[in-house]
């Protein structure tokens, strides 16, 4: 601890907890401005604070900053967004939904300037991930999503830009070969981070009575009349 | 949002982000004294501001306070644990890791009570989790374990006591029928809530250069000297 809290950032970051998540969005346009290691591993030390199953604290983040590496991933990246970016687009015009043009705008700016993200961080499961059974899957992805999400956090109260994107990672093959990972650590997320264009500001959700059951799914006590 | 706030508890959380990071830590002990609806309804109205895929918010949250449906979770949960904890403990005990005992002690006492836990809420997906190919699987999870990880920030920051377990979830098919929960809802992560017996408090981890990797893994510059 001595040690990591020498290395980190002195500044805590003291953001009240409740803004930095009601602000909390994905910032996908980026500064080519750099970032400082300490801040970087001031938001990783963080992302280490989240729980996980049987406190195995089993994971691993990559830290990229190499051009070569970071293109890998952008190629990674692109191979499966394009696809997924068209037919997005397709849906999205159809439906006449702006607010998911301008968010799929969002994703392409992302897209085309991979190489160029600052620093992009790779967070990693120590060990393989067992499809069967579920609760296997479950609790794994649950010892490192909390994770990503205290650093996509920390990263708001540091004003840093941040998402939370898995689209490079649609092989585990060519993933592992471009983060020189062995078979046996597994690539959940990738954060691509860096000083923002986009800003922070609160984000649109569903009314909390809508996706809240009591007791029993479907039971809705706490949903406000229209 | 303008319901939502209406029925959520008016004073914001306000701990620094880092503090609440700092300090989570699972509370395993709790007192059986009741929490308010609208405490538990801000949580997971925070929870909700978390990032989900493709922003899709596909997701359910069940406040389960009725105490046959968190008896029903706390037999899968001891179902699945009893075997868990002799092993568990048998292995410690062995290695005479005695914070291990400790933590296993816990695990053992809410056993014991999960009927009383004051809440229960049960974290789902709205949709089920495709095993393969595993960006599925883990773009899904990656679309609830961040809102479960603001959720119990939230709880930490609030003073209530709050851990994340799968354990009760073992079993998809008896989860559901638990809950009442239909086929295509998935149940993800359980989080049993209530004032604190033990104490919340900083957390020891790995030094964060021990896990982090720079451009490829196992490049580790910011590992301190010993």
């Amino acid at each position: 601890m001595v040690e990591s809290a020498a290395m980190a950032t002195p500044q805590p970051l003291t953001m009240p907890l409740e803004e930095a998540m009601r602000t909390q969005r994905a910032i996908r346009r980026l500064k080519p401005d750099p970032v400082d290691d300490a801040l970087v591993l001031h938001l990783v030390e963080l992302a280490l604070k989240a729980p996980t199953g049987s406190n195995a604290q089993n994971w691993e983040f990559v830290v990229v900053k190499d051009r070569a590496v970071k293109a890998a991933l952008g190629r990674l990246n692109r191979s499966a967004g394009t696809l997924y970016l068209r037919l997005q687009r397709r849906l999205a015009t159809r439906a006449g939904d702006t607010r998911k043009l301008r968010l799929l705008d969002a994703v392409q700016w992302q897209a085309d300037h991979f190489a160029e993200t600052p620093v992009v961080v790779v967070a990693c499961l120590n060990g393989i991930v067992l499809p069967w059974p579920s609760i296997a899957a479950a609790s794994a992805y649950g010892s490192i999503f909390p994770s990503v999400q205290n650093l996509l956090l920390a990263a708001r109260a540091a004003g840093l830009g941040a998402a939370l994107i898995t689209l490079p990672l649609w092989s585990r093959f060519f993933a592992r070969r471009a983060l020189g990972l062995p078979w046996n650590v597994t690539p959940c997320a990738v954060i691509p981070l860096g000083w923002p264009s986009g800003r922070y500001g609160p984000t649109t959700r569903r009314p909390v009575g809508e996706v809240v059951s009591l007791d029993r799914y479907g039971n809705r006590p706490f949903r406000q009349p229209a």
